[in-house]
């Protein structure tokens, strides 16, 4: 028997090991300047080493070198330059597109939002978010070349050996479109394909108050129901990029048909879709996912039942996606996130109620601490690990 | 905004810079002998670093190096010696106790099987598995120095934290009791400790055929159903340790009552209890797991029957929890996965009828590869995976 290909080992390659020596001699410059014989000591990396990678960092302008004195001896003393580098994270949902720029360092430099029509198309929405990336950029004062790239949220799975999105209901004009090509050429940078609740996952453990936390769930309630699952501080990707697909579990407590030809799952009783067409038998004028927690805030009995059952029901889906992945902490995101009595805490109980012991004892279930802004800075997050 | 602690960093202490650097030169000496020169060249290291933790080896016996000449110039040769290190792992299951042994080249060297009453306690079974443990280092020529470590598989969960056995159905008599102290003390070496699942997904992961797969589940079904869960080849653990807890997953065509205190979770249809205590309903003569494959085997429509709703249930377990983790794979293992027509196939229909696009045309389903031997293989894993 041979030794498996488990533990992903660093590809003997020279450019793979000049990577890993570089990002050693970041990490500890990330502290302050130090000095080429420091660097050397610190890293057990040859001089010779040290200095050929502070060259090429000096040379792309990540670094600076100056003589100085260190012990009374003279020594190259080296500092990361100040960065003008952003990313852009790009979130589009069902009825807007929200961008914003943040730096490396996780400051967030600006945002803009845009309203969409419902069924608006891929071709339409990306001229919209072109025009909005330039505004975005003028704003904060940065060029195209300063953009390292641009992450993209779209609303629903992807599949990411061909870039399109698989399932139609939320965006069905954009299903099967390859969004990738497209998306470069339009911004003339790398980007990257996110769906929207693993961008919130992102959003959450690289924006949010929460950032000690390593292994964390966020569940995405909107017109679909999904989740984003960051275990170890990197999000769960799926083989193919598909996972935290919880909007089709079945529930016990219900047998309605869904749109994916199973009875009862999750999407039926607690997505905002679903709840608009309750309240709306029940006589009630609403028009968009807004008007739910509206009613609700004003006292309405069938908005405050409905959201009460919509809580009992994700909260047993996440019971049982506690109970699989065991997070320190679930955070709910999208807009009925707001209504603590009506809907977080029913969802609380219920997942309580489903999950084996420790995991009941021990999960935190939270809203989202970055609210519209999650999913966008998730978007961010994308580009900014895979520079890191 | 601070940068997050998200990606875990290498400590910066000198001894995790060191251990780091010893693997280095591992991976390269893997591969065949080298100079320490060459060493030098291939990780940028310097040679006083090479040359120090080459001694280190030496000394420990892990290497050997001799003066030879490159390129006409005096060097020092450095070869990984062959090593006597195995890993011993201690499959604990309601009704028996397993041991194997073998290489950190997973070559399995020689095991050992005791049939155990039920409600064995923990102190009769530690002083079978240490008898047995004596016999087997005999069996294969190890003296209980060479043991690099004992890796040892309960069946339930366990809270990483005080390394006790949380869930009582299982292995009643063991709840609450600290574990690592007694094996530790028992074995004289070091001893981890997992859950049987987790251990069957490492064991598939590492010794079973499916070495190629990096994200893979391994369903346990046995007196308890249980999932393990590999990512990006290493176990899944939960933040407290626990994870693949599908066993009370509700399933939408059952109200019976579970142990836990919900109705309709996936055990009541689908462990090995229930089956035998439906078939004892139904009159058959049964008091084992293995009766189950012997009935159904025979052609007893009760038990392929009863086999079919099993393998239902499970599959739509399953198809939540593929759709939650996106796997390539789903292994089952236990008395059962040997029956293909009667259970496996069942349960890969309903897999796929409750599995998102994508993961239903992608994912597949397959018996253990490596049988009753899986999850004692995958304590050998644990051992060897915290070693390398």
């Amino acid at each position: 028997m041979t030794r498996p290909p488990l533990t992903p080992r660093a590809p003997g390659s020279q450019s793979a090991l000049r990577a890993r020596n570089r990002q050693r001699l970041r990490e500890i410059l990330a502290d302050g300047p130090a000095t080429q014989a420091q660097l050397s000591r610190s890293t057990g990396l040859s001089p010779a080493t040290v200095s050929n990678i502070v060259a090429e960092m000096v040379d792309a302008g990540a670094a600076t070198r100056e003589a100085t004195t260190s012990s009374g001896r003279r020594a190259w003393q080296v500092s990361l330059t100040a960065s003008r580098e952003v990313a852009v994270g790009v979130d589009i949902g069902r009825r807007h597109v929200r961008l914003v720029a943040a730096t490396a360092a996780r400051q967030l430099l600006g945002e803009r939002f845009v309203p969409l029509p419902v069924g608006h198309t891929a071709q339409r929405t990306l001229a919209v978010a072109v025009e909005e990336y330039r505004a975005l950029l003028e704003e904060i004062g940065r060029r195209n070349e300063d953009v390292i790239g641009v992450g993209v949220g779209i609303p629903g799975p992807i599949d990411q050996r061909s870039h399109t999105v698989i399932e139609g209901a939320i965006l069905p004009e954009w299903v099967g479109i390859d969004l990738l090509p497209g998306l470069e050429r339009a911004f003339n940078r790398p980007v990257r394909i996110g769906n929207d609740a693993n961008l919130g996952a992102l959003g959450e453990a690289h924006f949010g108050d929460h950032r000690e936390v390593s292994n964390l769930v966020y569940i995405k309630v909107g017109t679909g129901i999904g989740a984003g699952i960051v275990v170890g501080g990197s999000l769960l990707a799926g083989a193919l990029g598909v996972s935290g697909e919880i909007g089709h579990m079945g529930l016990q407590s219900s047998d309605v048909v869904c749109r994916c030809g199973n009875r009862g799952c999750l999407e039926t009783v607690a997505s905002t879709k679903s709840l608009l067409d309750n309240l709306r038998l029940a006589g009630r004028d609403v028009s968009t996912s807004e008007d739910i927690p509206r009613l609700a805030q004003s006292g309405d009995l069938a908005a405050i039942r409905f959201l009460e059952d919509a809580g009992r029901a994700i909260g047993e889906a996440s019971g049982h996606l506690a109970n699989i992945l065991g997070p320190e902490l679930i955070v709910v995101g999208g807009p009925l996130a707001c209504l603590e009595a009506e809907f977080i805490a029913p969802l609380e109980a219920s997942m309580r109620r489903h999950s084996v012991p420790l995991i009941r004892e021990t999960v935190r279930v939270l809203p989202s601490s970055r609210g519209d802004l999650t999913e966008a800075l998730g978007a961010v997050a994308l580009i900014l690990t895979d520079a890191e």
